[in-house]
Protein backbone atom coordinates (compact mmCIF):
# COMPACT_ATOMS: atom_id res chain seq x y z
CA UNK A 1 0.00 0.00 0.00
CA UNK A 2 2.79 2.45 0.39
CA UNK A 3 3.80 1.82 -2.83
CA UNK A 4 0.39 2.63 -3.82
CA UNK A 5 0.81 5.62 -2.66
CA UNK A 6 3.57 6.96 -3.84
CA UNK A 7 2.23 6.09 -7.12
CA UNK A 8 -0.58 8.08 -6.71
CA UNK A 9 0.97 10.82 -5.04
CA UNK A 10 3.97 11.66 -7.41
CA UNK A 11 2.64 10.07 -10.41
CA UNK A 12 2.85 6.26 -12.03
CA UNK A 13 5.45 7.88 -14.34
CA UNK A 14 7.61 10.31 -12.08
CA UNK A 15 8.34 7.13 -9.32
CA UNK A 16 11.37 5.32 -9.77
CA UNK A 17 12.14 1.78 -8.13
CA UNK A 18 14.57 3.78 -5.50
CA UNK A 19 11.84 6.31 -4.38
CA UNK A 20 9.24 3.13 -3.27
CA UNK A 21 12.08 1.38 -1.74
CA UNK A 22 12.65 4.42 0.51
CA UNK A 23 9.05 5.28 1.43
CA UNK A 24 9.35 1.72 2.44
CA UNK A 25 12.14 1.95 4.17
CA UNK A 26 14.30 -0.72 2.37
CA UNK A 27 17.09 -0.80 -0.04
CA UNK A 28 16.46 -0.80 -3.46
CA UNK A 29 18.61 -4.18 -3.98
CA UNK A 30 16.44 -5.31 -0.99
CA UNK A 31 13.23 -4.47 -2.49
CA UNK A 32 14.56 -5.95 -5.99
CA UNK A 33 14.30 -9.36 -3.76
CA UNK A 34 10.65 -9.54 -3.71
CA UNK A 35 9.32 -7.69 -7.06
CA UNK A 36 10.85 -7.51 -11.08
CA UNK A 37 10.06 -4.62 -11.92
CA UNK A 38 7.75 -1.18 -10.91
CA UNK A 39 5.44 -2.42 -14.44
CA UNK A 40 5.16 -5.52 -11.98
CA UNK A 41 3.95 -3.74 -9.29
CA UNK A 42 1.44 -1.83 -10.55
CA UNK A 43 -0.10 -4.75 -11.89
CA UNK A 44 -0.20 -6.27 -8.58
CA UNK A 45 -1.75 -3.16 -7.40
CA UNK A 46 -4.36 -2.80 -9.57
CA UNK A 47 -4.99 -6.53 -9.45
CA UNK A 48 -5.80 -6.36 -5.71
CA UNK A 49 -8.17 -3.52 -6.18
CA UNK A 50 -9.98 -5.82 -8.49
CA UNK A 51 -9.97 -8.84 -6.26
CA UNK A 52 -11.91 -6.40 -3.19
CA UNK A 53 -14.35 -5.30 -6.01
CA UNK A 54 -14.95 -9.18 -6.41
CA UNK A 55 -14.89 -9.52 -2.90
CA UNK A 56 -16.86 -6.71 -1.60
CA UNK A 57 -19.17 -5.77 -5.08
CA UNK A 58 -19.99 -8.68 -7.03
CA UNK A 59 -19.49 -11.82 -4.88
CA UNK A 60 -22.15 -10.57 -2.60
CA UNK A 61 -24.66 -9.25 -5.29
CA UNK A 62 -24.66 -12.62 -7.26
CA UNK A 63 -27.11 -14.19 -5.40
CA UNK A 64 -29.80 -10.90 -6.44
CA UNK A 65 -32.16 -12.17 -7.90
CA UNK A 66 -34.31 -8.64 -8.12
CA UNK A 67 -32.21 -6.61 -10.54
CA UNK A 68 -33.44 -3.44 -8.82
CA UNK A 69 -31.73 -4.40 -5.46
CA UNK A 70 -28.88 -5.72 -7.12
CA UNK A 71 -28.42 -2.51 -8.62
CA UNK A 72 -28.57 -1.02 -5.32
CA UNK A 73 -26.24 -3.36 -3.76
CA UNK A 74 -23.72 -2.73 -6.61
CA UNK A 75 -23.32 1.41 -6.78
CA UNK A 76 -23.96 1.66 -2.83
CA UNK A 77 -20.86 -1.44 -2.18
CA UNK A 78 -18.71 -0.29 -4.73
CA UNK A 79 -19.40 3.94 -3.54
CA UNK A 80 -18.17 2.47 -0.29
CA UNK A 81 -15.34 1.00 -1.50
CA UNK A 82 -13.82 4.04 -3.33
CA UNK A 83 -15.07 6.66 -0.94
CA UNK A 84 -13.98 4.51 2.43
CA UNK A 85 -11.54 1.70 1.72
CA UNK A 86 -7.93 2.90 -0.08
CA UNK A 87 -10.37 3.51 -2.85
CA UNK A 88 -7.49 6.01 -4.88
CA UNK A 89 -6.12 2.68 -6.08
CA UNK A 90 -8.62 3.75 -8.34
CA UNK A 91 -6.59 6.54 -9.54
CA UNK A 92 -4.13 3.81 -11.17
CA UNK A 93 -6.33 2.51 -13.51
CA UNK A 94 -5.42 5.66 -15.37
CA UNK A 95 -1.57 4.00 -16.07
CA UNK A 96 -2.32 0.68 -16.96
CA UNK A 97 -1.30 1.50 -20.26
CA UNK A 98 2.42 1.46 -18.78
CA UNK A 99 2.02 -2.45 -17.94
CA UNK A 100 3.14 -5.18 -20.80
CA UNK A 101 0.72 -6.00 -23.07
CA UNK A 102 -1.02 -9.34 -21.69
CA UNK A 103 -1.12 -7.84 -17.88
CA UNK A 104 -3.00 -5.19 -19.44
CA UNK A 105 -5.49 -7.54 -21.04
CA UNK A 106 -5.99 -9.32 -17.47
CA UNK A 107 -6.49 -6.04 -15.98
CA UNK A 108 -8.88 -4.89 -19.02
CA UNK A 109 -10.81 -8.49 -19.09
CA UNK A 110 -11.16 -8.02 -15.40
CA UNK A 111 -12.64 -4.94 -16.09
CA UNK A 112 -15.11 -5.74 -18.74
CA UNK A 113 -16.58 -8.44 -16.71
CA UNK A 114 -17.53 -5.82 -13.81
CA UNK A 115 -19.19 -3.07 -16.32
CA UNK A 116 -21.17 -6.06 -18.16
CA UNK A 117 -22.43 -6.87 -14.65
CA UNK A 118 -23.92 -3.42 -14.46
CA UNK A 119 -25.15 -2.92 -17.82
CA UNK A 120 -26.52 -6.99 -17.79
CA UNK A 121 -28.49 -5.57 -14.77
CA UNK A 122 -29.67 -2.28 -16.49
CA UNK A 123 -30.91 -4.26 -19.33
CA UNK A 124 -33.19 -6.27 -17.08
CA UNK A 125 -34.46 -3.43 -15.46
CA UNK A 126 -34.90 -1.77 -18.94
CA UNK A 127 -36.96 -4.74 -20.13
CA UNK A 128 -38.94 -4.40 -16.61
CA UNK A 129 -39.60 -1.19 -18.36
CA UNK A 130 -38.29 0.20 -14.61
CA UNK A 131 -35.54 2.28 -16.46
CA UNK A 132 -35.94 5.95 -17.12
CA UNK A 133 -35.68 6.80 -21.09
CA UNK A 134 -31.46 6.66 -20.98
CA UNK A 135 -29.23 3.82 -22.49
CA UNK A 136 -27.83 1.20 -20.52
CA UNK A 137 -24.35 1.38 -21.42
CA UNK A 138 -24.06 5.05 -21.36
CA UNK A 139 -25.79 5.00 -17.76
CA UNK A 140 -23.47 2.31 -16.44
CA UNK A 141 -20.54 3.94 -17.61
CA UNK A 142 -21.69 7.61 -16.12
CA UNK A 143 -22.62 6.42 -12.59
CA UNK A 144 -19.14 4.37 -12.86
CA UNK A 145 -17.41 7.24 -13.10
CA UNK A 146 -19.11 8.98 -10.74
CA UNK A 147 -17.73 6.64 -8.03
CA UNK A 148 -14.59 6.30 -9.42
CA UNK A 149 -13.93 9.71 -8.99
CA UNK A 150 -14.81 9.69 -5.40
CA UNK A 151 -11.01 9.26 -4.01
CA UNK A 152 -10.28 12.24 -5.63
CA UNK A 153 -12.27 14.53 -3.58
CA UNK A 154 -13.63 12.54 -0.35
CA UNK A 155 -11.71 13.47 2.65
CA UNK A 156 -11.64 11.62 6.01
CA UNK A 157 -13.28 13.18 8.54
CA UNK A 158 -15.11 15.82 7.04
CA UNK A 159 -18.45 16.98 7.91
CA UNK A 160 -19.82 14.17 6.16
CA UNK A 161 -18.71 10.58 6.95
CA UNK A 162 -17.50 8.60 3.70
CA UNK A 163 -20.08 6.37 4.09
CA UNK A 164 -22.76 8.70 4.06
CA UNK A 165 -21.02 10.07 0.49
CA UNK A 166 -21.57 6.88 -0.74
CA UNK A 167 -24.73 6.19 0.25
CA UNK A 168 -25.89 9.97 -1.18
CA UNK A 169 -23.57 9.18 -4.65
CA UNK A 170 -25.77 5.64 -4.84
CA UNK A 171 -28.82 7.23 -3.86
CA UNK A 172 -28.76 10.40 -6.64
CA UNK A 173 -27.15 7.47 -9.13
CA UNK A 174 -30.36 5.20 -8.57
CA UNK A 175 -32.44 8.19 -8.89
CA UNK A 176 -31.02 9.10 -11.97
CA UNK A 177 -31.28 5.77 -13.54
CA UNK A 178 -34.39 4.60 -12.04
CA UNK A 179 -37.95 5.47 -12.69
CA UNK A 180 -39.63 7.09 -9.81
CA UNK A 181 -40.73 3.86 -6.94
CA UNK A 182 -43.47 1.71 -8.65
CA UNK A 183 -43.65 3.41 -11.79
CA UNK A 184 -42.44 1.61 -15.14
CA UNK A 185 -43.12 2.29 -18.87
CA UNK A 186 -43.82 0.43 -21.65
CA UNK A 187 -41.14 -1.96 -23.09
CA UNK A 188 -38.81 0.09 -26.04
CA UNK A 189 -40.43 0.19 -29.35
CA UNK A 190 -37.25 -2.11 -30.85
CA UNK A 191 -38.42 -4.75 -28.92
CA UNK A 192 -41.96 -5.03 -29.16
CA UNK A 193 -41.01 -4.72 -33.36
CA UNK A 194 -39.25 -8.25 -32.83
CA UNK A 195 -42.32 -9.67 -31.51
CA UNK A 196 -44.62 -8.50 -34.06
CA UNK A 197 -42.07 -9.87 -36.53
CA UNK A 198 -42.23 -13.24 -34.92
CA UNK B 1 -3.31 20.44 -29.18
CA UNK B 2 -0.57 17.83 -29.77
CA UNK B 3 1.64 18.22 -26.87
CA UNK B 4 -1.93 17.58 -24.82
CA UNK B 5 -2.45 15.07 -26.82
CA UNK B 6 1.00 13.30 -26.23
CA UNK B 7 0.60 13.86 -22.48
CA UNK B 8 -2.49 11.89 -22.44
CA UNK B 9 -1.17 9.14 -24.38
CA UNK B 10 1.98 8.66 -22.25
CA UNK B 11 1.26 10.46 -19.11
CA UNK B 12 2.67 13.78 -17.85
CA UNK B 13 5.73 12.82 -16.69
CA UNK B 14 6.87 10.12 -19.00
CA UNK B 15 6.84 12.60 -21.41
CA UNK B 16 9.81 14.71 -22.60
CA UNK B 17 10.67 17.75 -24.55
CA UNK B 18 12.08 15.63 -26.99
CA UNK B 19 8.73 13.69 -27.40
CA UNK B 20 7.06 16.30 -28.11
CA UNK B 21 9.02 18.39 -30.18
CA UNK B 22 9.23 14.77 -32.10
CA UNK B 23 5.27 14.69 -32.19
CA UNK B 24 4.97 18.26 -33.25
CA UNK B 25 7.94 17.51 -36.30
CA UNK B 26 10.20 20.39 -35.01
CA UNK B 27 13.60 20.28 -32.95
CA UNK B 28 14.06 20.60 -29.40
CA UNK B 29 15.95 23.50 -29.43
CA UNK B 30 12.98 25.19 -32.13
CA UNK B 31 10.37 23.91 -29.37
CA UNK B 32 12.64 25.89 -26.44
CA UNK B 33 12.12 28.98 -28.87
CA UNK B 34 8.71 28.76 -28.03
CA UNK B 35 8.48 27.04 -24.47
CA UNK B 36 10.62 27.81 -21.18
CA UNK B 37 9.77 23.97 -19.26
CA UNK B 38 6.90 21.18 -20.06
CA UNK B 39 5.63 21.84 -16.60
CA UNK B 40 4.71 25.85 -18.43
CA UNK B 41 3.38 23.61 -21.62
CA UNK B 42 1.01 21.66 -19.10
CA UNK B 43 -0.01 25.16 -17.14
CA UNK B 44 -1.08 26.66 -20.91
CA UNK B 45 -2.84 23.50 -21.44
CA UNK B 46 -5.08 23.49 -18.35
CA UNK B 47 -5.56 27.05 -18.86
CA UNK B 48 -6.92 26.94 -22.23
CA UNK B 49 -9.00 24.02 -20.99
CA UNK B 50 -10.36 26.13 -18.30
CA UNK B 51 -11.01 29.02 -20.72
CA UNK B 52 -13.39 27.16 -22.56
CA UNK B 53 -14.94 26.03 -20.01
CA UNK B 54 -15.33 29.81 -18.85
CA UNK B 55 -16.30 30.80 -22.32
CA UNK B 56 -18.79 27.47 -23.23
CA UNK B 57 -20.35 26.80 -19.46
CA UNK B 58 -20.03 29.49 -17.06
CA UNK B 59 -20.36 32.44 -19.48
CA UNK B 60 -23.68 31.33 -21.02
CA UNK B 61 -25.57 30.61 -17.96
CA UNK B 62 -24.70 34.04 -15.54
CA UNK B 63 -27.70 35.66 -17.26
CA UNK B 64 -29.93 32.88 -16.05
CA UNK B 65 -31.93 33.30 -12.92
CA UNK B 66 -33.96 30.23 -12.50
CA UNK B 67 -31.59 27.80 -10.90
CA UNK B 68 -33.47 24.50 -12.02
CA UNK B 69 -32.35 26.02 -16.00
CA UNK B 70 -28.78 27.35 -14.82
CA UNK B 71 -27.94 23.72 -13.62
CA UNK B 72 -29.47 22.29 -16.65
CA UNK B 73 -27.27 24.24 -18.75
CA UNK B 74 -24.17 23.88 -17.07
CA UNK B 75 -24.65 20.11 -16.77
CA UNK B 76 -25.23 19.96 -20.81
CA UNK B 77 -23.08 22.36 -21.62
CA UNK B 78 -20.57 21.04 -19.54
CA UNK B 79 -21.07 17.37 -20.62
CA UNK B 80 -20.97 18.51 -24.39
CA UNK B 81 -17.45 19.91 -23.82
CA UNK B 82 -15.93 16.70 -22.06
CA UNK B 83 -17.55 14.12 -24.20
CA UNK B 84 -17.47 16.08 -28.32
CA UNK B 85 -14.34 19.10 -27.48
CA UNK B 86 -11.17 18.19 -26.89
CA UNK B 87 -12.29 16.89 -23.22
CA UNK B 88 -9.14 14.72 -22.41
CA UNK B 89 -7.95 17.79 -21.14
CA UNK B 90 -9.50 16.92 -18.27
CA UNK B 91 -7.02 13.81 -18.02
CA UNK B 92 -4.30 16.40 -17.39
CA UNK B 93 -6.08 17.81 -14.17
CA UNK B 94 -4.61 14.66 -12.47
CA UNK B 95 -1.15 16.16 -13.32
CA UNK B 96 -1.33 19.59 -11.88
CA UNK B 97 0.53 18.44 -8.95
CA UNK B 98 3.72 18.87 -11.14
CA UNK B 99 3.31 22.51 -11.56
CA UNK B 100 5.25 25.24 -9.70
CA UNK B 101 3.01 26.09 -6.29
CA UNK B 102 1.89 30.12 -8.01
CA UNK B 103 0.38 28.31 -11.55
CA UNK B 104 -0.68 25.67 -9.29
CA UNK B 105 -2.67 27.93 -7.40
CA UNK B 106 -3.69 29.75 -10.16
CA UNK B 107 -5.60 26.88 -11.89
CA UNK B 108 -7.10 25.54 -8.46
CA UNK B 109 -8.92 29.25 -7.26
CA UNK B 110 -10.41 28.78 -10.96
CA UNK B 111 -11.82 25.33 -10.71
CA UNK B 112 -13.18 26.32 -7.39
CA UNK B 113 -14.93 29.34 -8.66
CA UNK B 114 -16.63 26.90 -11.15
CA UNK B 115 -17.25 24.16 -8.09
CA UNK B 116 -19.07 26.99 -6.09
CA UNK B 117 -20.71 28.04 -8.70
CA UNK B 118 -22.75 24.40 -9.34
CA UNK B 119 -22.70 24.00 -5.66
CA UNK B 120 -24.55 27.96 -5.50
CA UNK B 121 -27.05 27.13 -7.83
CA UNK B 122 -27.70 23.96 -6.41
CA UNK B 123 -27.58 25.40 -2.68
CA UNK B 124 -30.53 28.20 -4.40
CA UNK B 125 -32.73 24.81 -5.24
CA UNK B 126 -32.45 23.67 -1.59
CA UNK B 127 -33.98 26.75 -0.55
CA UNK B 128 -36.56 26.52 -3.40
CA UNK B 129 -37.05 22.84 -1.74
CA UNK B 130 -36.83 21.41 -5.12
CA UNK B 131 -33.72 19.39 -4.03
CA UNK B 132 -33.81 15.95 -3.49
CA UNK B 133 -32.46 14.50 0.47
CA UNK B 134 -28.83 15.09 -0.94
CA UNK B 135 -26.33 17.60 0.34
CA UNK B 136 -25.51 19.60 -2.28
CA UNK B 137 -21.54 20.06 -1.93
CA UNK B 138 -21.77 15.82 -2.49
CA UNK B 139 -24.52 16.32 -5.61
CA UNK B 140 -22.34 19.04 -7.15
CA UNK B 141 -18.67 17.01 -6.94
CA UNK B 142 -20.51 13.69 -8.00
CA UNK B 143 -21.84 15.06 -11.05
CA UNK B 144 -18.68 16.85 -11.88
CA UNK B 145 -16.96 13.90 -11.68
CA UNK B 146 -19.20 11.86 -14.25
CA UNK B 147 -18.58 14.64 -16.61
CA UNK B 148 -15.17 14.91 -16.06
CA UNK B 149 -14.93 11.23 -16.68
CA UNK B 150 -16.73 11.40 -19.84
CA UNK B 151 -13.55 11.65 -21.93
CA UNK B 152 -12.11 8.03 -20.75
CA UNK B 153 -14.72 6.15 -22.48
CA UNK B 154 -16.86 7.99 -24.98
CA UNK B 155 -15.44 7.38 -28.37
CA UNK B 156 -16.12 9.52 -31.51
CA UNK B 157 -18.53 7.69 -34.34
CA UNK B 158 -20.24 5.31 -32.25
CA UNK B 159 -23.80 3.80 -31.84
CA UNK B 160 -24.41 7.37 -30.58
CA UNK B 161 -23.56 10.76 -30.85
CA UNK B 162 -21.24 12.35 -28.56
CA UNK B 163 -23.93 15.43 -27.99
CA UNK B 164 -26.50 12.16 -27.44
CA UNK B 165 -24.18 10.86 -24.77
CA UNK B 166 -23.64 13.80 -23.54
CA UNK B 167 -27.55 14.65 -23.00
CA UNK B 168 -28.62 11.25 -21.56
CA UNK B 169 -25.67 12.27 -19.04
CA UNK B 170 -27.08 15.68 -17.71
CA UNK B 171 -30.54 14.26 -17.60
CA UNK B 172 -29.75 11.57 -15.38
CA UNK B 173 -28.06 13.97 -12.84
CA UNK B 174 -30.82 16.33 -12.81
CA UNK B 175 -33.16 13.27 -12.26
CA UNK B 176 -30.90 12.51 -9.40
CA UNK B 177 -30.70 15.83 -8.09
CA UNK B 178 -34.30 17.15 -8.19
CA UNK B 179 -37.38 16.30 -7.07
CA UNK B 180 -39.51 15.26 -9.74
CA UNK B 181 -41.52 17.98 -11.84
CA UNK B 182 -43.29 20.45 -9.72
CA UNK B 183 -42.57 18.46 -6.89
CA UNK B 184 -41.10 20.58 -3.62
CA UNK B 185 -40.38 19.51 -0.34
CA UNK B 186 -40.26 22.00 2.94
CA UNK B 187 -36.92 23.81 3.31
CA UNK B 188 -34.56 21.71 5.93
CA UNK B 189 -35.36 21.44 9.57
CA UNK B 190 -31.94 23.40 10.49
CA UNK B 191 -33.22 26.61 8.82
CA UNK B 192 -36.72 26.53 10.52
CA UNK B 193 -35.08 26.05 13.54
CA UNK B 194 -33.37 29.23 13.17
CA UNK B 195 -36.14 30.75 12.07
CA UNK B 196 -38.30 29.88 15.33
CA UNK B 197 -35.90 31.03 17.54
CA UNK B 198 -35.92 34.44 16.08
Amino acid sequence: MTAARTFVERGFSATSVSDIAAALGVTKAGLYHHINSKEELLFDIVSLGMDWLDEDVVKPVKGLRDPEERLRQILTRHAVLTACNEGWITILLDDIHALAPAQRRKIETRKRAYVDLVRGTLEELKSKGRLRDVDPTVAALGVLGMIIWLPRWVKPRRRLTCAQVADQIATLALNGILLPDGQTQAPPAGRKLVAIRK
